[in-house]
């Protein structure tokens, strides 16, 4: 795409999320409510720690993704509102956990809670944050929500540890890769989905076309913030550019970027990525290298075809405002990249 | 006590556990394989964690409290041997995430999981165990279980929290203590054994029973424990000695042996506690102000009030071999102080 175009893709991306929002407001709003009188507690640094995570903002996707299949899904109550808090609530946990993990330092483009209050407290309020989340679900009273999100839970940690078994390994595959952004970051996403359809207590068809939707928007969104890694203007993307290099996490655009390069190449990816000998211009060299590969524009590529997958996946379920906001949120997604 | 007494305390205490664990023998070992079975992953370093700190044993005090208080409570099934699994998971996973919270070296005797495998896979294999716990309460199908199981863990999170803000701070209350040790112990052994009547069907006057008996039992079990930090043979203990004066930690010997020292003696708990200066001599000097003032045996009298009020919770229950054994179990918690 030309540089208009890819400028008019952002655009309809920032709307699509504008037109998901106002199409949930007042559901929202009273989720972000929710999450706020939930997150007290007697021992004030917890509600500090997490009001410093959750008031950062953050687009509150996952919660906005549960709100609207439930309405897609036709449910008029407001059991949708709690879980899309339980939602928020454990994708803030898996925050806390992946900061003090990858020891960042920004998070949300402020420093994050690790760097602010240390470890140890973002270790335990994470913790606290995630069963809050399951005392949450037993007030709703669902076995089958508990069951999807307590194995979304597990499973995401499963794809945080393969991650850390293939970091710095050059040989990993794209299917491990693949596997763990399945866990960490699609999992939620076809949870949160699916839980709508389950408070809409729709068909087993239609839950695991809702499933089928969110786990792929989920792959497409990790696809597209893995190229971002090597491809953002550091006040967009809202993190450190280039933390996933400086860890020498294997990302598709490594992978790709490793399995065209040249020998000499290769040497070099092995040095920053497994030893992890760095210095200065080598993230620039590593964007250099992607970029005649065709790395980044690869990755994109690949986001754009889950993204397609997503967008069917809705396809057995009328025309509606919420459907059509719900397949907007797909170009907002991938349009990041732009 | 005289020292020949005292040794007799100690036979009785592990006679005790030695009994209830014969008692429930084929529960404990059912609940042992189904540990193994459900902490497997395709992410093999997930059971290989895991494995590290389940097989390195401890006692299996908190499962075995779930397989008695079923027993005693007249359950027929097999229910009880997931929900002690469920335990054992939570209680494994606030281990791996006290690890790394403590930065401790030792565990159970052996090199804790942090120190062998890194900060960063125990903190998401805790994470895995904790939401396989939930997974087999799903199992179980309890909204009940699920309600009293979600919230002692969210309560274990603001006693471990409330514990890191009162360190090294002897402005701190025996109020702030009993807050910290209520949460990070009580409240689990209070659930342990709270599930235990829920899955016996006993009606709310049992439940309350069983989980007033868990929580003072939980209470004497830390106090002990903090006691034991000053006061055991390191290869008795388990872990190091020495641990919670190090970190600065606030515990009730600490705590009465300031409320009853000198100035002078003041200024050395100030100097080691809260701005943290330590040098060689000085855990051995904590240990004597503590004996001169009478703290540890304080603690240990605090105890066995507790341990008094565990065994006066099962008064309304009958006499049987799980009732006595369930009593033998207060001793064995007080009984390793000797």
């Amino acid at each position: 795409m030309n540089a208009p175009a890819l400028r008019q893709n952002h655009h309809d991306g920032e709307d699509a999320l504008e037109a998901l929002s106002s199409l949930v407001g007042a559901d929202i709003a009273a989720c972000n409510s929710l999450i706020v009188e939930r997150m007290q507690s007697p021992v004030a640094l917890i509600p500090q720690l997490a009001a410093h995570i959750v008031a950062a903002g953050g687009k509150r996707l996952r919660p906005l993704l549960t709100l609207a299949a439930a309405r897609l899904c036709g449910h008029a109550g407001t059991r949708h509102i709690r879980l899309a808090a339980c939602v928020e609530f454990i994708h803030t946990a898996t925050l806390l956990h992946d900061d003090v993990v990858d020891e960042s330092a920004l998070r949300r483009g402020q420093a994050s809670a690790n760097a602010l209050f240390g470890n140890k407290p973002s270790v335990l309020v994470g913790d606290f944050l995630f069963s809050r989340a399951f005392q949450l679900m037993v007030e709703d009273g669902s076995l089958e929500v508990l069951a999807i999100l307590s194995a979304a839970s597990a499973t995401i940690a499963e794809g945080e540890v393969l991650q850390l078994v293939i970091q710095n390994d050059t040989g990993s595959t794209e299917a491990q890769y693949l596997q763990v952004i399945e866990g960490k970051t699609a999992a939620l996403f076809a949870a949160a989905t699916e839980v709508g359809a389950v408070v809409g207590e729709r068909p087993d068809e239609d839950r695991a076309a809702l499933r089928a939707y969110g786990r792929a928007l989920g792959i497409a969104f990790q696809l597209v913030d893995d190229a971002l890694d090597y491809d953002a203007v550091q006040a967009t993307l809202g993190k450190t550019v280039g933390d996933d290099f400086r860890e020498g996490k294997i990302t598709l655009p490594v992978l790709l970027a490793f399995a065209r390069g040249t020998e000499e190449e290769r040497g070099f990816w092995r040095r920053a990525i497994e030893v992890r000998e760095q210095g200065t211009g080598d993230l620039e060299h590593a964007t250099a290298l992607m970029r005649r590969h065709g790395a980044l524009a690869e990755t994109i590529r690949r986001a754009e075809a889950y993204g397609a997958e997503a967008r069917a996946a809705l396809a057995g379920f009328p025309d509606s405002p919420t459907r059509r906001a719900m397949l907007g949120i797909v170009d907002f997604c991938i349009a990041r990249a732009r």
